[in-house]
């Protein structure tokens, strides 16, 4: 199996890059710049014209949608146990999670940063801002609960999943809408446990450009 | 196993209906009627505190978002194909339309239904809407480029997937819109045919309360 993941400093591609990285898996890292708009240069746009990462090839085809790509990954590499596929009721908790974040605490992410997605109309863009704050904080709320009630350790069952890194690229992209970590403790403290995990440092050092390997 | 499956005449919730009997499952449908708010209804939203449908009780846990539901009927039927478990590029391929058409075109729809979800100020609605029906028109100019591409028979490789009756609720919302699904005629021989598969008639017999099970 040959895999090339496109991913960016900063963006939602650090969980596909961490769970790649979890699964111990033999990979290509491409490195974009998106403060240099290399999403929107051709070469880039000719595998995902909506010009978003990250993007997984796998054996040739292309995935786009950060929650195929973590569920292709937790596919391919099933002893790693990135999703529970042993276990139903964890299997739908963890689907639940990722359809929660994709759906709506990355849209509220999305309205902050992607305002032109939604309108074109820069008129409604600070009020679009400001509800996608109170979706994420919704979303915060909800993980804030869920790692309360279940000791913190994971948030479905009590296994890292590929949930964790997804929770952990909204918890570092928090700072951005002045929401302060500290009112999430149990959060941030489920953070820095991933950040502490071998996996991350290395997908961090991937991200930092530490790591030469390939098209990098 | 135990199945209860909360759905309302008209909402997403016809695409789980349609996988419940397209895998022959025996379940008990419980019908919601939103223009009557029973979605709002105490009983309904200690269930699902945001008073969405679907909502799948499934041995007495309770899933909730579309996308997570869709995969826990296939995951629990695995006979029945629901998702290509057996073909690793044709379950990525699923996964990146179900994570399209949960995060990016059922928001669009809700930029017109549900505006609040996006911002209080009700003077950005008339934006978000007009914006939301290109999202929409993006996302139907995919489905057509992939049914005319692929002779339309499905929308991933050759056979149903739960992939399709998502797509059908977006076929069955174009005219509140005000899209024609002439503009779309690959979209909408592909919505025709579903509509005469017998699953998909059992389903809206329930819909239309002519099956009289459980809570209904």
């Amino acid at each position: 199996m040959v895999l090339k993941l496109y991913f960016a400093p900063g963006a939602c591609s650090l969980a596909p890059l961490i769970a790649l990285e979890e699964a111990g898996a033999d990979f290509e890292g491409v490195r974009l710049s998106l403060a240099d708009g290399d999403q929107r240069r051709p070469e880039f746009l000719a595998i995902n014209p909506l010009g978003r990462v990250p993007v997984l090839i796998a054996d040739g085809q292309v995935v786009t949608e950060n929650l195929a790509v973590l569920t292709t990954i937790a596919h391919r590499f099933p002893r790693a146990g990135l999703l529970p596929f042993d276990h139903p009721a964890l299997l739908a908790r963890a689907f639940e999670l990722l359809g929660v974040f994709s759906s709506v605490t990355h849209v509220g992410f999305a309205q902050v940063f992607r305002p032109e997605r939604f309108t074109d109309d820069k008129a409604a863009w600070p009020a679009l801002a400001a509800g996608g704050v109170k979706t994420v904080r919704a979303g915060f709320d909800r993980i804030e609960r869920i790692l309360k009630w279940s000791d913190g350790e994971a948030l479905v069952g009590d296994r890292f999943t590929v949930v964790d890194p997804y929770a952990l690229v909204f918890w570092r992209w928090a700072p951005r809408l002045e929401i302060d970590t500290a009112d999430y403790p149990a959060f941030t403290a489920h953070a820095e446990r991933l950040l502490r995990r071998p996996s991350t440092r290395r997908a961090l050092a991937r991200e930092a450009g530490l790591v030469a390997v390939g098209a990098e």
